[in-house]
């Protein structure tokens, strides 16, 4: 997906929200600002927004001298999913179909995403985790259960810290055995990282591996050589969040997007209603050229 | 008033809103959208955001090549504004107190305001007008009417055509005779220029005079020598709107703020609430010094 240029005050205030959340200093806020605007001007349009936010968020971390600032922010996500996981996986066991429920609620753990909002309350978690058990699917669970049963091999493409725990869940049902998590390379936003997988006792129970990118998605050429062939040889991807669909959606491969649609370009580009629980096989994600960016979008 | 950091994503959004509104040319969305960013790169902060807005809009002028784009708006809501008179002159008719129903209906007219929003439908309006009639006042009418009856030469600085209409309505409260209205010296966004003082009859009931300015508020370095004489020998100033709001709210003199608080900057700035009616008179307007912009705005 392209950088819309709706896109653009959104990445302003990304950018200014993060240094906010990193540091008391208005000075360094009004550099993050400043540098924001001056790269933006000049951007590549053509590239998906996360390739600009993977710019900001090394800007930020050069000038906030820290290496993973949203550390104990992720940490503190991380903990709260887990208190989640009883009732979760109650739901699950007494579920008619534990795949579907599994599948809900790693879609409903997808509304934690610092990236787009700047706070996050835990009521607003757990009612969207309560809504996913019954709200309308946007895709189809019927056929997303067709492929994970036909696979041999699936890459999930982790998102964020705390929704990784509903990932683990999902992935219990999927098979941990034939499925290998990946997470960023590096520390960017609140993106799991194998330090996420580790606290989760993700990495346990499954094989979690990097991508060898500090981009918030997946942005195939920033990624390692041995991301890349896992990729490349993976049955089924399974993709979660915004940030990997803005950045894959443009790939061919056989690959299910799961993700809430939270923000109202992504919505129109996967032709949903804002806030969406997403199922998307890639053939069925309408093509970039068949987008169009309403005249009065956002107003 | 200082431009907030906040205030900066918010000048890129209504930079390519006004774009996207004077012409179907996605190319010119597009150069609108990276000259803004370009110039806000390196803005003043410590000048008002109108002097950003001033820039943008010449700069949108150039690049779509027409003297006043927002003419047929300014005309419809202009004549909107004219039937909804009849009403309005009844309620101040019928009113104990008609000053105070004429002011709280200019201040209702306030909510015509392309700057903030670039879609506003009739009844909007009309429910602001009604609204207006019982809602709270943020600030004392009373003083307001002992401004006004203390005062032998009145500067009326207006702010949005359709707007100027209620304006008239006050004016005919405080008296024609000692009122002057001021508009903008050149078309920017809807802000009221003399041929809206004309359309409305304003001209007609009212010595009507122009400030020599193109930017959507009244920075007064930038307006005409006989302007900044005329407002230095006003005996009270009414001023109109958030523009005028932003680049008069430093200035000593006897002047009175009238507005409707839309922008949660502006409303922090002032200490009230998002939609508030704000009648101040300067003096009460806390200082540039005094205002803090919380952490959390805006998210």
């Amino acid at each position: 997906m392209k950088t819309y240029l709706d896109c653009v005050p959104c990445l302003v205030r990304q950018a200014l929200d993060s240094s906010r959340m990193l540091t008391d200093d208005e000075t360094v806020w009004e550099q993050v600002v400043r540098e924001t605007l001056r790269r933006a001007a000049t951007m590549d349009f053509a590239l998906p927004p996360p390739a600009m936010a993977q710019q900001i968020h090394r800007m930020i971390r050069t000038l906030v001298d820290d290496r993973d600032h949203y550390r104990s922010r992720k940490e503190e996500f991380n903990a709260f999913a887990m208190k989640l996981v009883p009732q979760a996986r109650a739901w699950i066991k007494r579920s008619d179909d534990p795949l579907e429920t599994a599948l809900r609620l790693a879609i409903a753990g997808n509304v934690i995403d610092l990236g787009v909002k700047s706070r996050l309350d835990e009521e607003e978690i757990q009612g969207s985790v309560q809504r996913a058990l019954s709200d309308r699917l946007d895709g189809d669970a019927g056929q997303f259960a067709e492929a994970v049963a036909a696979a041999a091999d699936v890459l999930y493409l982790a998102d964020n810290a705390g929704e990784i725990v509903f990932d683990r869940l999902l992935i219990e049902q999927i098979g941990p055995g034939r499925t290998t998590v990946v997470v960023r390379g590096a520390p960017t936003i609140n993106d799991a990282t194998m330090a996420d997988a580790e606290m989760t006792g993700l990495t346990g129970a499954v094989e979690v591996i990097d991508n060898g990118s500090d981009a918030p998605g997946t942005i195939l050429e920033d990624c390692s050589p041995e991301f890349r062939d896992r990729f490349e040889r993976a049955d089924l991807v399974l993709s979660k969040g915004q940030g990997n669909y803005e950045t894959l959606s443009g790939v061919a491969g056989n690959i299910f997007f799961l993700l809430q649609a939270k923000c109202p370009l992504i919505a129109r580009h996967l032709d949903c209603p804002v806030g969406a629980m997403v199922v998307r096989r890639a053939a069925a994600v309408p093509a970039e050229e068949a987008s169009q960016v309403p005249r009065a979008l956002g107003k």
